[in-house]
């Protein structure tokens, strides 16, 4: 069994806020990222590789909160975290508050696969990646015109904006795989909060709370309140819950999304287990997302 | 009853590598650290603010691996990280790779009791702390002669090194507290591991790695083996254990300990309950400890 599930964020989308063809732009980002991530678990490659290769995808798009597309921090730059696991051996790695790195999925996996470290942040990681030969862009490739409108939008209300909310059609994006080995992984890559302070650290770049991978209990990756998900340590509670507490998958995942919502967040999360067994919740208005398995399931939905 | 556990940091410390005045000073200071502490405690003070009081003291003293005396990076550069949790509410803060901020362990807390996020990081948090007011220092007053000289030696060897290895006598502070309305607060500082990569993101700045506190569970700091802390959430998985699992303090923390040395690393845990039973546990050779509790238990150890 191989399988595969992609988010691209979580918030207060509205029907009547989007067109028609906005909506299926959407569908058709989240289609090719499923179709090349799926792809890659086809032809027998791992789970590591099918959801880097998800992630790519939604990064490349300027529809998403990650790489190209990402929200704006208060002071107008662009902030990107990014996080990678897999189930096999808990091994992983992350990116936190780069700012030159195309793709921070490809840099987080190189932090796993490559240093002695599990998570490299600010300008320093930016400078690595340069030095070893990673695809950088400016500033001015990240930023669209439509995050610069909900920045001015959000300062307005002195809000501190969730992806989604009123119509903002900017998400984390993230994915969960299974390989034909039973080897699960997980990667999640975001631009963070609109409006939120310099510096500011998110959730997708922590393996345990907004990404995680065991083979024993789950693969996961989650978009929303990234505050809350760090505070809860999501991603290590539902496994928590599961290897210890012998919660199902589904049991694990509702309850780390009630918690996140008890301490007032909200947002969405994947999970798959090692038998296929597979988990996609929101606690807001909807969440973009997608599956593909080879036990015939097939979803693209957004409410 | 009300309690404080502290450490200074573990690992290779050896008895011949130090004279008798040299560890006279380390328990002066460790001594320091716990009467400042327990006296917030004494006077009716919270756990949280008993924690921030015994780190403040670790961290102005240039022996330890926090504030002044922090080890560098393998660029030269100090770079520390410090959080703090609160086990009423679970809120929590921390900051990463800041370089100029002189008590980190303040700026955690402003982080968690005036912002709406949990980590701040970079140059973009000495920003807003020197923004804010806060006590700021230029490099030269964090970098010991004993930090370069370790430098050094560590580069000689090609090796990234624990705080305390090899006789380097610099090392992650850490504090738990129990205060009198049974509320449970733990803190972490650290200047993270010689010829370390700059931007590397240390367990000591993230609640449920290296720090964690639920008054359900425990009160948790760990030094050591920061990255895999991180990989395996360690305080995250005390509390786990002991909430789903039903483990006790004692097992819950040394299966946190021995889950890291299977993963080929060291170091050593703080851990304390709601009912005053506290743990001081080490897989290195040694770590610098203290406790006081209104039971009469009184400690300062190394080996």
């Amino acid at each position: 069994m191989i399988k595969l599930l992609i988010h691209g964020g979580a918030g207060a989308i509205r029907r009547e806020n989007h067109s028609e063809e906005e909506m299926d732009e959407y569908k058709k980002a989240l289609s090719l990222s499923l179709e090349q991530g799926f792809r890659t678990l086809s032809e027998g490659r791992s789970a590591e590789e099918a959801v880097v290769e998800a992630v790519k995808v939604l990064e490349d798009c300027p529809l998403f909160n990650s790489g190209k597309g990402s929200v704006l921090c208060s002071d107008g730059r662009v902030q990107m975290d990014a996080s990678i696991m897999c189930g096999q051996n808990s091994d992983c790695g992350a990116v936190t508050l780069v700012e030159q790195i195309k793709n921070p999925i490809l840099m987080a996996r190189y932090v796993m696969r490559h240093t002695p470290h599990r998570i490299l942040g600010s300008k320093d990681a930016d400078a690595l990646a340069r030095e070893l030969g990673f695809e950088m862009e400016s500033q001015d490739y990240f930023v669209t015109e439509k995050s610069k409108f909900h920045l001015i939008e959000a300062k307005k209300k002195g809000l501190i904006q969730l992806d989604h909310d009123e119509g903002d059609s900017s998400q984390t994006v993230g994915a969960v795989a299974l390989d034909q080995n039973g080897n699960l992984a997980a990667a999640t890559s975001t631009g963070g909060l609109t409006n939120k302070f310099p510096g500011r650290v998110s959730d997708s770049s922590i393996p345990g709370a907004g990404t995680f991978a065991n083979n024993k209990t789950l693969a996961f990756s989650a978009t929303g309140t990234g505050d809350i998900f760090i505070q809860n340590m999501s991603g290590f509670d539902a496994h928590s819950q599961m290897l210890y507490g012998k919660a199902s998958l589904s049991e694990a995942c509702q309850s780390v999304l009630e918690k996140v919502k008890s301490k007032g967040g909200r947002g969405g999360v994947l999970g798959l287990t090692s038998s296929g067994q597979s988990f996609m919740g929101f606690n807001s208005l909807g969440m973009f997302r997608g599956m593909k398995g080879s036990d015939g399931s097939f979803q693209i939905e957004v409410f």
